[in-house]
C-alpha cells in the first residue's frame, strides 16, 4: 500500500480524509496543491509529510521556466517557503525541503539537469523512508510471539509513511511471518487516527484486530488480556524519553504497572540528541473542535473551555525499548541511544 | 438542580438525552412511560434509576383499580418486573423496586391507605438519596484545598443522582464553600458523559472547569499540573477494589505514579461485603455502535470488530481514601470498609 509516489510528472496520493470509507487517490500536478495536500491532511503523518514535502518541490522544479540558475533557486525557495509554511513543526517537512535546496546550491549542473536533480533527489527521500522502515520493521517483528495480543496508540501504519509504517509495520511484518497474534487499537482520541486508519489498515492485511476505546486499555493489560504495547515517536531525547500522541504515556505507565513490556519505533531522524530530556520537548496545543465535536457535529456544551495537548511524554523508564532502522536499544538509552546514533567505523 | 421528582402525581425528569445542547423538563403520568424513559436513557446514573424505579411504582399504585390487597399487591409486582427489567443489571434499581413491595407485604392497611404508602415510600427513597449524597459532599469537600486542580472521570453530579451528585457533588460542594479549585473533565470516551453531562453541570454551577480527552489526563498528572482526582464507583468490593466506569484504573495508576491523591466516592449502598475483591465484579460489555459513532456519525470502518467493557476495576492499593455518606474510609480499606459498614452501636 503506497500512501504517495511521483510518477510520470504526477503525484499520486491517498487522499486519507476519505478513509475508512472509501480509498481514494487523488492525481496533483502542481506544488500549490501539494501544499493544500499537506495543510488539509490529505496526506499525514511525519515521513509522509517530509516525502510529499519532496514531492511538491519536484513539482515545482518540473513547471520552473527560470533559465538561469539564480531563477531556478529562487523558484524553488518560493515554493519551499509555501510548502514549509503548511505544517511548520512537522520536523520532517523543513528537513526534506532543506535536504532538496542544499543538494541544488551545492550543484553546478546547467538549469535543465537541475530540475533532473531535484526529482531524483525527491524519489531517494521517499525509497529511503520505505528501506528505513522495512529495516524497522524487521527488528520490532522479532519481538513479537506467536500469540501475543499487542495494544497500538494513534496510527503508525503505512498511511503514516510512504510504506510500511513504524510501530504497525513491525505488527504487520510480524503477521506476514506467521505469527499469531490479535492487535487491540485504541481509537486514539481525540482525532480518532487508531478507529478511522489503524483499524482500517489491519484489516487491509488481515491482520486479527479488535477496535477499543483508549480508556478500555487498562482493563485488559490488567486481565493479562494485552502481552505487549507498541507505539510510535514524534520526537526522542537523548535519554530515551519519547514523545508521542497524547495518551501514550497513560498507556506506558499502566502497561509498565503491569509488566507488560512497551516498545516505542521511529527512524533515527526522530532522536534529537540535543535534549537532554523529554521535559524540553513543547507540546502543541491544538483547537478546541477535535475535542468537542465529531465530523462537525457537537456534543460537548456551548462555549465549554478545552484543554487540547496533543503530545504527552513517556519517561524512558516505562519503556522496555527503542526500535529503530539500525536495531534494538535497551536500557541505559542515553549511553545506547548514543552509539547508535553515532556508530563507530568498522 | 433537581433531576427528577414526584409531585401532585406527575413524574417529573430532565431528559437527559437532550443536554447539553438543551435543558428539557418532561411529564410523566403513567409508569410505562417512566420504563420507557429508564431504558432510553432520559434519566440514567444509578440513584437516579431507583428513584425514578420508585416513582414508576408510585404511578402505577395510583393507577390500580384494584379493590382487593391481592390485585394491588399484583398490580404493583407486574408494573415492578416491567420496571426491573427496563436495566436489569441496575443493582438501585432492583433494589428500590423490592424495598416498596416489601413495605407494601408487609402492611395490613387497606387499599386505598397502600397507595399512600407507596407514594410516602418513594419519596422518602428520594429524599433519602438527596440527604445521603449532601453528607457524603461535605465528608469530600474536606479533602479538597484552595488551588487543587482535580480530574474528574464520568459523570457523578446531580443528574446521576436525584440531586446534588457523588463525586462531583464533593467537588460542587468546596467551590460553593468558597475554594478556589479548578477541574478538569475527562470527557469519558465512549458515551462522553463527562463532555456531554459534567461540562455542563459544572457551567451551571459556576465552577471553573477544562473539558479533555481522556487521553490528556496524563500529561497534566506528569506535569504537576493536576493534584487531585475524584471519581465515583458502580460497585465496591469489601477489600476496596471498586468498579467504576471504564478508564478509572488507567486514571487512578498513573495519578497514584505521580502522588497525586485518588478519591471514589460512593454511598454505602454501593459496597457489597460479599465480594472479596474486584476480580469477583462481572464487567459488563456493551454494543459496538458506542465506540464506531458518535451522535450516528460512523468514522470507524465497517464491520470492525469492537472490544466495549463499560467497567473497568481499580486495586485498592490505588486509592488514597473512599468517601462515603458515614465518612472518609481510609487504607487498610479491609478493616475500615468493615467498621463503617457494621457501625458499633453507642
Amino acid at each position: 500500500m503506497r500512501t504517495l509516489e511521483l510518477r510520470d510528472g504526477i503525484v499520486r496520493m491517498i487522499d486519507q480524509r476519505r478513509l475508512p470509507q472509501e480509498l481514494v487517490y487523488v492525481e496533483i500536478r502542481d506544488y500549490p496543491t501539494v501544499a493544500r495536500s499537506i495543510k488539509e491532511m490529505w496526506v499525514r503523518g511525519a515521513p509522509a509529510i517530509g516525502a510529499a514535502g519532496g514531492f511538491g518541490l519536484a513539482l515545482a522544479a518540473m513547471a520552473s521556466h527560470a533559465t538561469t540558475r539564480e531563477d531556478f533557486v529562487r523558484d524553488l525557495e518560493h515554493a519551499g517557503q509555501d510548502l514549509y509554511e503548511t505544517r511548520p513543526t512537522a520536523v520532517n517537512l523543513g528537513w526534506a525541503i532543506q535536504r532538496i535546496l542544499k543538494k541544488v546550491r551545492a550543484s553546478n549542473l546547467p538549469v535543465k539537469d537541475l530540475r533532473d536533480l531535484v526529482v531524483a533527489e525527491a524519489q531517494q527521500i521517499a525509497e529511503e523512508d520505505i528501506a528505513t522502515n522495512e529495516k524497522m520493521a524487521r527488528f520490532g517483528a522479532a519481538l513479537i510471539q506467536d500469540g501475543d495480543t499487542i495494544i497500538h496508540h494513534c496510527n503508525t501504519g503505512p498511511l503514516a509513511t510512504v510504506d510500511v509504517g513504524t510501530a504497525l509495520g513491525c505488527i504487520i511484518e510480524a503477521h506476514r511471518q506467521g505469527k499469531k497474534i490479535h492487535v487491540l487499537v485504541d481509537e486514539t482520541r481525540p482525532r480518532l487516527q487508531g478507529a478511522r486508519l489503524t483499524a482500517w489498515e489491519l484489516m487491509q492485511y488481515g491482520v486479527p484486530m479488535t477496535l477499543i476505546a483508549d480508556n478500555a486499555g487498562g482493563h485488559y493489560l490488567y486481565r493479562g488480556l494485552a502481552t505487549k504495547v507498541f507505539f510510535g515517536a514524534d520526537r526522542v531525547a537523548s535519554n530515551g524519553d519519547v514523545a508521542n500522541k497524547i495518551g501514550s504515556y497513560k498507556l506506558a505507565v499502566v502497561a509498565h504497572e503491569n509488566n507488560v513490556p512497551v516498545y516505542s519505533v521511529m527512524p533515527t531522524t526522530t532522536i534529537d540528541m540535543t535534549l537532554a530530556s523529554g521535559r524540553e520537548i513543547p507540546i502543541e496545543e491544538r483547537g478546541a473542535d477535535e475535542v468537542t465535536t465529531i465530523e462537525g457535529v457537537r456534543f460537548a456544551p456551548q462555549g465549554v473551555r478545552v484543554g487540547n495537548p496533543a503530545f504527552d511524554v513517556t519517561p524512558n523508564k516505562y519503556l522496555t525499548a527503542i526500535v529503530t532502522e539500525r536495531g534494538v536499544v535497551y536500557p541505559p538509552f542515553q549511553e545506547n541511544l548514543q552509539r547508535v546514533m553515532d556508530p563507530v567505523e568498522g
